[in-house]
C-alpha cells in the first residue's frame, strides 16, 4: 500500500520537473544557451554553503539552501520575469501567488505550508536568510553576464546604475561580496561589457 | 581588496558552471532532451528534504542536501558514466579521483577538504546520509524513465532484474520508498516500459 502522503509527494516531485523547461535571460558560462531555473537554483544552493561566511548576520544555512532550491518553482506557471522588465513586474506578484497556490498545494498540507512560507520569506527579503539568498540570486547572473562579456546587459541595454540599484542591499548584508561585485561591475564597464550611462 | 580566499571560491563557483553541459542518459519529463547534472542535482536536493521522513535512520538532512548538490561535480572532468555500462565503470573511480583533485582543489583548503569528504562519503554509501542520498539518486531517474514510457531502459535494453539489483539497498534504508519503487517497476513492466526478462 502506497500512502496518500507519499503519492502527493511524488506527484509534486514529478510536477516540478517542468522547472527544467523554464528558461531565464542569462546564458551559461560559454554562451551556448540560456540557463534554466533548475540549473540556476542548483548554483545558488551551492553558493549558499560556500559563501555563508560573508553574511554579516548569523544565518541558518540549511534554511537558505532550501529557499534557493524552491525559490523559482512558482515560475513553472508564472514564467520567468526579467528583473529589468517594468511592465512584466506589474502583475508578477499576482501570477506567482496563484502559481504557489496550485503547485505547493500538490504537497501534503504540512509540507505545502512549509514551502509556501519559505518562498514568501525569500520573496519578502526581510530576514537574514532571505537577504543573503537574495544577494546570491543577484550575484550569480552577474557572474554569468561577466563570463559572457555582457550577456543580458548588452541584449537589453542595461546600464551600470540599474545593476547597482538592484544589488545595493548586498552592501548591508554581505559587505565583502559587495566589494567584490563593485570591483566586477567596474571592470565590466572598463572592458565594455556594461554601459556606464 | 578582494581576499585570496574569496577569489578561490568565485573561481570554483565559475568553474562548476560547466556541470550544466554534462548530460546524463535520462531525459526530462517530456522526453524533449537529456537531463544535465545541475538539474539532476537540484532535483535530488529537493527530494532530500521532502522525503527525509522515509529514511529509517536519523539523518542530517542539511548534509544530505550538500551531498546531493556536489555529488556529480567530478563529472565535469570524468564525464557521466551510465550505471549499466560495465566497461565505463571499470576506470570510473580513477577518472573521478583525478577530477576531484583538480576541481575541489580550486577551493580554499578547508572547503576543498569538506567537499572532498562529502563526495567520498556519498560515494562509499556507508553512512545513513550517503545511503539515503544514493536511494534518491536511484529513485529520480526511475521516475523519469517511467514518465518517458521506458526511456533509457528501452534505449539500452535494460531488464527488470538489472534495475532491481541497482536499487535493492533502498529496501533496507527506506522501506516505504522501496515499496513504492517495487510497485512502479512492476507497473512499468505491465505497461511494456521495462522488459521483464
Amino acid at each position: 500500500m502506497i500512502s496518500e502522503r507519499l503519492k502527493k509527494q511524488i506527484q509534486f516531485i514529478v510536477e516540478v520537473d517542468k522547472i527544467k523547461n523554464i528558461f531565464r535571460r542569462s546564458k551559461i558560462h560559454d554562451g551556448s544557451r540560456r540557463e534554466n531555473d533548475a540549473e540556476h537554483s542548483w548554483h545558488l544552493a551551492l553558493m549558499a554553503f560556500l559563501l555563508s561566511e560573508y553574511s554579516n548576520e548569523n544565518i541558518d544555512v540549511h534554511k537558505v539552501m532550501k529557499m534557493c532550491i524552491i525559490h523559482d518553482i512558482v515560475e513553472i506557471d508564472a514564467g520567468d520575469t526579467f528583473c529589468y522588465d517594468v511592465k512584466g513586474n506589474l502583475d508578477k506578484q499576482e501570477r506567482e501567488q496563484k502559481a504557489a497556490d496550485r503547485i505547493f498545494g500538490l504537497l501534503p498540507e504540512d509540507q505545502a505550508a512549509e514551502l509556501r512560507e519559505l518562498w514568501e520569506e525569500f520573496d519578502a527579503m526581510e530576514t537574514p536568510e532571505a537577504k543573503y539568498a537574495a544577494a546570491l540570486d543577484r550575484l550569480q547572473p552577474i557572474l554569468l553576464n561577466y563570463l559572457n562579456k555582457g550577456g543580458t546587459w548588452q541584449e537589453h541595454n542595461v546600464k551600470k546604475e540599474q545593476v547597482i540599484k538592484r544589488i545595493c542591499k548586498i552592501e548591508e548584508c554581505a559587505p565583502e561580496l559587495w566589494e567584490f561585485l563593485s570591483w566586477l561591475i567596474d571592470d565590466a564597464v572598463a572592458k565594455g561589457y556594461l554601459a556606464d550611462k
